[in-house]
């Protein structure tokens, strides 16, 4: 074998360079510490890459086998811990290629035959973020599971419904266990999107204008599962338009988090008591001995921000830039693995959260009986009644207001009373000023009533069952 | 007739406020002086609303009759500009529905039967976004084929493909240009899936709840063209993730936008002289009289920031808030309006002005001339002789170097000289050292090959025709 | 008088362009409909200039009487709204130049000797910003002394202080004001360094090189107040620190106006009902007749989201602009003015709101109630007879677990019991566990017993005044 | 001693806990793999308390003298790497009071008195904050340094300047480097006015509401070199603004970065070629044997989007939380760190960069001479003899018109052919159509000529010697 160039590379870059690079500069540009992640996505598309020089016999068989090999023992030691990552090597890539030159020689040195490391690591990326997609995908469907469950048990208790943080009509729990189900199922979808449009292969583009190899790109994608190649080099290795559209739907999954985060941080404030949090999702302080703190969904809500964060910084990163690869682009990393990693600890962690919440019935149903809930049900009974519904509204503002100086709730007017703000109202009034007959009377799809949440619960549960079958 | 409370919004907001609203407190809140955008929505949608509640036998066919008629001359009135907007009445959806009950009385009264402002405005927005997005579509389009059109013209156009703004190697300049058509491509693809997950109803919600009138949602639905309706009341009235979704979508375009510009920019200056933009997309100077600049890039890059702004906004906005509607949401509006705005004029204008684009053939073949942008053919060519790829990467560099030192293209070695870094070099070396060589070379797909940038030309043209069609 | 080649400034727009821009770029690129609002600025710097051209003899006497006339005009003009703006000649500086040009000739035309519009309208968005920034520093002002009278009067009301939103222990709603005033003060401090850095001179930049007339800029910089001049031409024209500074500056306002926003909603929620605010900041409901919402603060919470957008848009602007003036730069406007008003909005208002809160000291007491606020003071307790903090808050944990299942609070049990806890406990334990004694112990330096917070009242007060005056 | 109770905080988290904390939720909220950075801060904070609580005799001199010498022996262990940071403990906090309490028993114990972990991370942050603060002063100066000292070598270097990147007017090129100095100036001074702000002390505001206990707090910011005391205890521990003010100064100290850096990569690209950057601050790549690139100030161009994304998370981390302390905000560290080493490792490398430019003076000229870059003297030419500045203009561009069509440049244009264009154009015209004669007239304060140059080198250097003195 011929010396290993890769092995001088602390000593000066290449032939042309006149001085090593500088020690700052080593550590201000490498990535490896980093990228050392996309190692088993490397080792993946080298492998398919590999395959196809030989089918291509662009290498012979023997340069084949001996990669698979090297290939085979490089993962073994990255998996045991015992690969050593080199600074002067810069990156994942480097350090691999270094190896496999180091265990199979000459062959090593043909690996890179046809590609740059603009195209390698563009789809290193997108392998790696395929499979994180897939991961979340199946989080979002545990933590929807874990929501349609307690629907499910809690189809008929009676929260206040808030517009504004006011008391504005009793809705079932599970309804609005519910409305959470859609925005995560929501974020599957945006998800699936992402994935689509990310899985398509930018190997075979080189450096930035295609090779002069005869290279089977379309063999390349089988191999890796993709749904097609890049089409245009130019674009295959400046693209990072995957990473920004990931992460702004991590950042719209996380907005998501962070709703339910404030809700439930709320509810588990003492003024509203309807809910407790385990214990083993709360910390305590240290000076406050009474303190119980539902740290887990102040954290999330917390870390929304920073995914929006990253979100932000991506775009920056690409305004402006032009074709086609600037080194600006490996700021797209970290960001992009943090997110990662934030979003699936969180949509972990409240997955299992969610069946830690013990719901108070008995003080949801108390804070809905403060604030006129069922005023709207009054103004729909006298509309039913033939009023427009203009003039009912205001006749109820009237009733309303009478209950406010009586201090007490329109249920408990008497009817000589209630008559008084409009002739036609009956004793049949009552069942349509409870809590639960306002409940019960949204019976539109879509709508709170019991009946619909459970029905919505059994579209939720097939729907789930099918995405993991 | 009975009286129309909306008439005396300005002096108190129901029987149920004691004081009027502060003069401060009606501008801060009010709306309708821009959502009266949506003015067109906001019928449509009353409209299908009505014709439901009349099928259902909520309303009668007279009120029917009287709604479409007072809206068709509402309709005519705001067209013709005769609509009188009164800031008191908030916003776009009281305006309309005071003046119906002017018009028409009871009936008016009767429209918001069923449904609340929440869910109408929710409504409104999306049906709104709808026919921009569509608008959108086809100005993507537009600028897909204007870019197609110039890729065709310039395939075999020899420009100096750059990373790092180094010269890399010869790319023909269509092919550059066919870059962007697959970035535009993928905003146009990403524009339909937030139009699929828009296009559903939310109408039916009511003010949070769903409502005790029996709705018939997807009448509604179908009758407004979208393919279904929100299962959740909750999740209806508060969702906003489209509006998020859509300003990402524009944002990524207007970060591809950012880096045409960046190019047009830098190519029209007198360093590059790559190309010419015509006057009429120019400006000049008001202190130096020779000055011919390129604003419309300039300032579109700069509209970059703008949008992404937006999108930061918009989810700040949403981060943490509770369910159901909240004030926080009204925000939505601008920015979103302000997005579609700068999209469409930004697009329009730049499938304009790529028309107006001359392109400098032989700066460019000059500048690709400079930076040994054939290099990599010499190494390729070595590799064919037999050397592993990473030994013939370093010979190379040891013959750029003396070609340095020379002052001289890697082409202008003698063949002796050449010789020199490696036996195996032939004569035949020099038609891969020469540019065209080098770009006939990249014959794969996706590679920038002339052969291969008209293959794609032809698939794009195929793509839009049908598109548009 | 020659002809005034503004006037042409629609056909061509110099003898050096072959076509005339197209109007879909004229409005693209126009400015004047929103940099209008630099009209003052804009004369007040001319006007400066001007004074100096002629104090150096640049231009005569009668140049410079002619002018001051003319803008003398062209100023009614503007104020009586008779002043024609035309499109056509693109911004502010153009329309008022060609209009002193029309009124007074050829002394119009030598205005612009010595300058650039790039000089020029740096000068006068930092002109209008620093009178904007003097407005502001008085609203905050004013906010700050509504929320000192609050404070006063709410001294020795007691609201239970939330960590986490769990009752942490009772603070005194004066105190809790007071933080607020803490944050504005800190915003004001910030208005100041920005203004401090924005009053420096860029005229006499010209274009980006400076001049080659004599100009006396010292000169012109004392004229309009300003504390020196910008000492680098190139720097003169391109930054925008200035503008970035102060909308972050505005986008932390905006940070504390979500904050307290959000707890006047949290506490005008029933389930808290701590507060009241007056009907005239409230509206009501389209469907829900009950309804009262905190509209102002809700909406002022998601108008914070507008302002950061804002920032993010800015910094995306400037980022990897090469020097000098780039046309991106013009979109630094929109979103300066948009801060600008939304944040004067937003305080004139809340300076306004916070006289319209109605406390409610009953609810708040009682809720201090819920949730063993004082356990902490138990703690304190047992450390001063003698106990290792960490001991005494650990014991004090199992007493609070005691309570919890007795359903009391710590105040509650019997001295006996309190005694099983720890021996040291005697009878004047209960001086401690109520919540007055807890907050009047806390009589450190910026804590809550009511004399620091009368004594903050006090030196808030002073400082106030003496901003004022 | 009593037992350790913060010995089985893995067990449960106080007496109150009925189960441990979840693994999962553990490394979810534990902080102290990120927050241990403020070790040193955090003892320096303890010590500063613990000698307060004994000079106002809340603990006794013995206790002191435990605390202190636990304390050396801790920081000791921490810098030879030997402290075992426990995951379980949650944070940098509760690590060391573990280890003293386990060192030096009670008096450990005794130390968290009158003190919370809110007040006592807001006093570590500062702390720590502050250090980094006159660390990145010291970095802004010296990057000052090597920027005045390139333009005082290359004052007499011609370079086109560029507005627009069209060629505008002769610059020097160190007057060009001296704008950046003017940026980085602005930057320290920021850094300074958030270093006056942030220079506070928190500590003694305790959980929220301040202590029952005698603090002389005033006596704590003494012994900690700071100002004053926080003046709100609730305001105390809820505040972040120094976070966000440090970001956003350091966002704008990226975004400077940025533009120089988009300049070097512009100047060193081939079609300009003005400087050469040191082969140490580049690297080659893995498939182009030629090629050298300009990685450094790539990299930071991208990394200003990282830092401006720290900035968008922090704020939206801050917006809409009520007071006082959240768990939210334990999300404050980890951009705060990250800002801080990147702009730090940024501002090094460039400090050493800049000494690394081979200045290619020859390039600038030649550049310079395309473009007409002294078209604006000629027009000032011609007001001098008496036309108004806009017929000069107009003038001027007719004669550019003439000089475009002639293929050469206007000083190039025969005297006759001049004069045609006004007849007061005289033989010392060529004067002024030279660069070197545009570019010394530009004699103005601020402005280009070397002379102006030199001085400004001058006063920085004064400047600048004062600030490192």
């Amino acid at each position: 074998m011929s010396q290993n160039q890769l092995d001088k590379k602390s000593e000066a870059w290449s032939a042309l360079f006149s001085e090593p690079m500088s020690e700052l500069v080593q550590r201000y540009t490498a990535s490896v510490f980093f990228d050392k992640r996309l190692a088993h996505a490397d080792i993946e598309g080298s492998l398919a890459h590999a395959g196809m020089l030989a089918a291509q016999k662009i290498i012979n068989a023997q340069d084949l086998a001996d990669i698979q090999r090297g290939m085979k023992q490089i993962r073994e030691e990255i998996d045991a811990g015992t690969f050593e990552w080199k600074l002067a090597l810069e990156d994942v890539h480097l350090n691999i290629e270094a190896r496999l030159t180091q265990l199979v020689g000459d062959a090593g040195k043909r690996l890179h035959t046809g590609r740059s490391r603009n195209d390698q690591v563009a789809t290193d990326v997108r392998l790696w973020l395929r499979g994180e997609i897939d991961l979340i995908g199946g989080l979002l469907t545990d933590l929807q599971k874990a929501l349609v469950e307690i629907a499910a048990k809690n189809a008929d208790v009676i929260l206040p419904g808030f517009t504004h943080l006011q008391v504005a009509q009793p809705v079932s729990f599970g309804h609005h266990m519910l409305a959470y189900v859609e925005m995560f199922s929501r974020d599957a979808e945006r998800m699936q999107d992402v994935r689509k449009r990310l899985n398509r292969l930018p190997l075979g583009a080189a450096a930035l204008a295609g090779t002069s190899y005869p290279l089977d790109r379309e063999m390349v994608a089988r191999t890796l599962g993709m749904d097609g190649v890049c089409q245009n080099s130019l674009d295959a290795v400046s693209d990072r338009d995957f990473a920004i559209e990931f992460t702004a739907a991590a950042s719209l999954a996380m907005v998501h988090i962070s709703r339910l985060s404030e809700e439930l941080v709320l509810w588990m404030s003492q003024s509203f008591g309807f809910i407790d949090i385990a214990d083993r999702f709360c910390t305590g302080s240290s000076i406050m001995p009474q303190k119980k703190n539902p740290d887990v969904p102040e954290l999330a809500r917390g870390k929304a921000g920073r995914v929006v964060g990253h979100l932000m910084g991506l775009i920056t990163l690409m305004k402006g830039q032009p074709l086609a690869y600037n080194k600006d682009n490996q700021e797209d990393k970290e960001p992009l693995f943090d997110t990662v990693d934030t979003l699936k600890d969180t949509l972990r962690i409240f997955a299992e959260m969610v069946g830690g919440i013990t719901v108070k019935p008995e003080a949801m149903e108390r804070a809905a009986l403060r604030g006129y809930a069922t005023a709207t049900d009054l103004a729909d009974y006298l509309v039913k009644k033939g009023l427009p519904f203009r003039d009912a509204h205001e006749t109820v503002a009237h009733a309303v207001k009478a209950a406010i100086s009586h201090q007490c709730d329109l249920s408990e007017l008497p009817l000589t009373v209630l008559k008084g703000f409009h002739a036609s109202i009956e004793k049949d009034v009552f069942d349509v000023l409870s809590l639960r007959g306002s409940l019960n009377a949204r019976n539109v799809l879509g709508g709170t009533a019991p009946t619909q949440v459970l029905a919505q619960v059994d579209r939720h549960r097939k729907r789930l069952e099918q995405q993991a079958g």
